[in-house]
């Protein structure tokens, strides 16, 4: 099939090759803080914007066209793939993700089934065609929780603040454990692929909650997982993107995995992941929360964050985390009208 | 005034002395997880349970005797000065505490008052005189919450996820921002003094929220006000500690303030923090999620602590946290045992 002509400066960033200017998107630039989102809500239901592929692609394609960003995200929660699998869970207004019966024990696993993306998830499927072969112009950027993470909603049955539980389950009950690892790394890694079967051009896996582990923890427990997921994954050919929220003391361990993109939250500068080796495309990072900020401070710590980008080729520029409901859309647009043309500019100049 | 003679080991390793055996404490080890203050809790309030000395040594007391452990710490909260200087807080069982009034101006911040420890906290005094001049024989730990960590509640009004008030207060208005570390940093050099001078043989400074910063926001907005607490403590000669969670990115900036010790939680190893350069004692670092295992595994990551701890003098066993409510008390005991007969063993036979 003949493929759609977009703009892959994104593409080219996440293989680490060079570009004209430093590409831009934001975690969640879709969502609450546009009011073009807010004024659906109130006319359509997240189950609804989620599972009718017109509104879905909507709403996944409004940041492109606001704000010029040089990539797509699928509007979807994470929490997507799990009902295929058995798991109810439910996304509570104010709370995030509950699900009822949380895994206790290696019976609990071994109930778990299989993702099958054509029948379990059809809509998903249908809003990425749908974007991919008429809409977008940029890549449209697909992905999946990482075990980790989605692990952890299981076992607590909701957001934790120490994930207590997720821990003392993985000391105690190992088998139980890494069988879980692996029934959601057969999910995730099915999911995706069928994501890009159906034109998602790149893939992030989101293991949002594991930089509440230590380092050996997440060599043993959790590493040989992921290490699986993004071989099976290589062989599909699109760029593989990491991500976690203040998991800095993991970088290192990401950057051994075999995957094209490591995503950094604030809290470790790009100058200083370079120094400790990470060579490969480096995707970040400004804090979220600098966004709530006047502009000119939005500009000036964008701008110290692009002179530490730009210093080799494989930069993307992104926040730390994702877009606040607060935040004003029109900051969002300025930031990406900057980040475009001050990095033409410098790479002119070189 | 004459001292009454206690075990010091926790005192020397604090100024990086050699010790017989590696001192160890709790953070949080008096409180929830233990049966005798939950019937006590059944009894009093939290209230009564604070204002009245002698209820409030019991419970500090408690730990000491029952896992023999070397330092205690005032059984308070990190909001207890908070009234004096006329914020009004409550703790709200299941949430934490609670300020109806947020800082949102200048003049919010300039309304703050003054603390007088001797007539708005003479409780904490009288319950610190109580066990250190009858009651003790370990060192008493005197503690405060720093600017940072207590403005992040005065300014969301509550616990918060991602410190966007907090910081969003910080960018847009670095007036009131500076106004308001002063006061805080004013508060907590007097309600420490007056700890200090009623008994207290050591300080733990809480900045637990503070990791949620970049390092060039803790230089800027956090540091100047910690080297004026800690150079104002200093001449008090007794040794100062500094703790926050998730903060590893901020731990050289620790060691370069004028402290005696750094305290580390699970995601950075002590091995790699003597690499970084932390020549000061180490405090830490077991993840208090690894309580809650079989007590095998408790013993093999406790170990490996305590080998990375004992290859230099100035290293103090705690968690990386504080203790959680659903952790079995014996754990605790065996723990205390295990860390003072190992080191023991290990040291006689360097």
């Amino acid at each position: 099939m003949a493929e759609k002509k977009i703009n892959d400066t994104f593409l080219k960033a996440c293989r680490g090759e060079k570009t004209d200017y430093v590409p831009v998107w934001y975690m969640r630039q879709a969502g609450r803080s546009q009011p073009e989102y807010r004024a659906i809500k109130e006319k359509y239901s997240l189950f609804e914007i989620t599972h009718q592929p017109e509104l879905c692609a909507y709403v996944t394609r409004l940041p492109v066209e606001q704000y010029d960003v040089d990539a797509a995200i699928l509007y979807k929660d994470i929490m997507t793939p799990l009902p295929a699998i058995g798991v109810n869970v439910e996304i509570k207004s104010g709370i995030g993700p509950v699900i009822d019966d949380p895994i206790r024990s290696l019976s609990d696993v071994d109930k778990l089934g299989e993702i099958d993306p054509e029948s379990d998830v059809p809509y998903v499927l249908d809003t990425i065609k749908l974007l991919t072969k008429e809409q977008l112009e940029v890549p449209l950027i697909g992905f999946t929780g990482a075990p980790f993470t989605i692990a952890s909603y299981m076992i607590e049955g909701g957001p934790s603040k120490n994930y207590n539980k997720t821990k003392a389950f993985m000391y105690a009950e190992p088998k139980a454990w890494f069988a879980l690892m692996d029934k959601l790394a057969e999910m995730s890694i099915t999911y995706v692929k069928a994501q890009i079967n159906a034109g998602a051009r790149a893939i992030q896996i989101f293991d949002s909650w594991v930089g509440a582990l230590n380092v050996a923890d997440y060599r043993y427990y959790i590493k040989p997982t992921m290490e699986r997921i993004f071989s099976e994954l290589k062989n599909e050919n699109v760029p593989l993107i990491m991500f976690g929220v203040g998991a800095s003391h993991l970088a290192k361990e990401w950057h051994d995995l075999p995957l094209d993109v490591v995503g950094l939250d604030w809290r470790l500068p790009i100058q200083e992941a370079r120094t400790m080796g990470l060579t490969k495309t480096l995707q970040g990072n400004l804090d979220p929360a600098i966004l709530l900020s006047p502009w000119e401070v939005i500009e000036e710590r964008a701008k110290e964050i692009l002179d530490q980008g730009m210093q080799q080729n494989g930069y993307i520029f992104n926040l730390g985390h994702g877009v606040f409901p607060q935040v004003n859309p029109e900051n969002l647009k300025k930031l990406t009208t900057f980040i475009h043309d001050y990095s033409k500019k410098a790479k002119v100049s070189i």
